[in-house]
């Protein structure tokens, strides 16, 4: 019988306690599944299932844990915690990443093809304009992990022009991939449109400033859905202010929620979203985690595992 | 040398005169392309490119004339003219499908996701929702045409469960199938997003009753590239006003513009787009309308010839 802690908020252990254990015992794999805030005998634990805005910071305790089962495909809030020595999963969830592709999907069709200027009027102005096709309107990801990836192959299948950045080289179907400093002046260029999806590291943090804002075609669109700490606040309302950025759909923060006093919220030229571009989805995430403990108890090596030295 | 007349408005003119005389000058046609209200000679013009908006009606002085070839997708404001007794061609220009793709994953994005929330407000509420998936969300297309199998395509790669109906059975790739009366009950029993792309004829108009809008499930989204008078206004408007319908976004109107005084402009419930959802492209059209006349010089069928008798 392994011990599997559920360590997150109320809601956490409300969405996946019943399912968690009835997916291990359906796997044949017998388990207590529990939640309690500092369970008694914590070095009887055998993994933590984890959510960053648990209470919990101090994984001391859990002397003999197995591993640590991040529920969040981000991990910068826990990576640097000392007491955290046991191995490291991020969550890398199928319906998370189906869902990021339709948040982007929609968003990047949206700037493309301008349809704010219909949907959120309704004086009788008949106005026709014919925007560009998909593929003449070339677009940019910073980020080719699971999900970067996965938002090029499909923005490429509906025809536009990727070009998809990455800190070491990667090999994307439809994308045209460049890596290190020189490729990303190169990938920012020519980006009409651009997507952040780069875990958020010392050294993706304010990777979008006033410099590299500069760099994209005037009239630009800055969609980002990655972490908010990728962009400098103060270039960005600059550049929009400027013309140089003409929108920005901005689905993380530097501070989240967005403080209402935040200028992003009423700035014309930008929409937020409340991080919502992808949610772990219990169903698809849970059979992730059973997976992992299935792996952790036949010594094979986990999925997604994080290497602390790059920081995802 | 062969003559070929285009019939329209100026712009038509302005974008496709010098084109035109290019591109078969190109294709080694010898041709003169011209365009005046009405020619001398008219029975020495062998093609007319005709947009329906031209104010030539009377096509009885051209009795040498091979085709018509018309300039737009829709024929059915020219079909009914007693004195077009030449073989007609409609327009399917491959930027005209690759527009119409575009806009409706836009809209259809749009609608899966309930993006106005975020995008047509500016108050600090950080209100966050997870919608379904695409994959959860069952998504219908009444016309099986050049456009609605390009559409269905798009959004079954998308995730979406497609269903697509047509008059006559047809087989689309990663799309549900039915045809008939049987059929269109099915097909709409599921759509919680429908698209309409049928061709406006005698059998399809007012196909959008109050009896097949109360088919669809409750809080369904109608989403209109197709032809205005496929849609009964009246009973649409009932349907929005009981919560049978949550949204309408309409591209096309019985009449056009759409007047300043039609409820449609100002209805919460409704967004209108100026009929854009897919222009004819200048560009890619003109390979169309070079490749028919080399098939009519040739005695070889012509390309997207109409038949009469269906009106399409």
């Amino acid at each position: 019988m392994i011990r599997v802690l559920i360590s997150g908020q109320r809601v956490d252990w409300d969405e996946y306690g019943g399912l968690l254990q009835a997916a291990l015992t359906d796997s044949g794999i017998e388990a207590e599944v529990i939640h309690e805030r500092m369970p008694r005998s914590p070095e009887t634990i055998d993994y933590i299932v984890y959510a960053p805005w648990s209470d919990m910071k101090d994984f001391s305790p859990f002397t003999g844990a197995k591993a640590i089962l991040n529920l969040w495909a981000g991990v910068e809030s826990v990576i640097g915690n000392e007491t955290l020595t046991a191995p490291l999963a991020r969550m890398v969830d199928p319906g998370l990443t189906d869902g990021m592709v339709e948040w982007c999907v929609a968003h990047a069709m949206r700037h493309h093809l301008g349809i704010d200027r219909d949907v959120c009027r309704h004086d009788a102005v008949w106005d026709p304009y014919v925007p560009p096709l998909a593929r003449e309107r070339p677009l940019t990801i910073l980020g080719l992990g699971i999900l970067g990836r996965a938002v090029g192959e499909a923005l490429s299948g509906l025809g536009f022009p990727v070009t998809g950045w990455s800190r070491s080289a990667k090999d994307v179907p439809g994308v045209t991939c460049h890596s290190g400093e020189g490729g990303l002046v190169e990938a920012l260029r020519k980006a009409e449109l651009l997507i952040l999806l780069l875990p958020l590291t010392l050294a993706t943090e304010g990777i979008m400033n006033a410099e590299r804002l500069a760099l994209l075609p005037k009239g630009a669109v800055l969609i980002n859905p990655g972490r908010g700490p990728l962009i400098d606040d103060d270039a960005l309302l600059a550049a929009l202010d400027s013309g140089q950025i003409a929108h920005a759909t901005l689905d993380v923060f530097r501070e989240e929620p967005l403080p209402g006093d935040h200028p992003f919220w009423a700035h014309p030229g930008i929409t937020v979203t409340p991080h919502i571009a992808s949610a772990t989805r219990p169903d698809s995430a849970v059979g992730v985690i059973v997976e992992n403990i299935r792996r952790g108890e036949a010594g094979e090596p986990l999925l997604h595992l994080v290497d602390r030295r790059l920081g995802y």
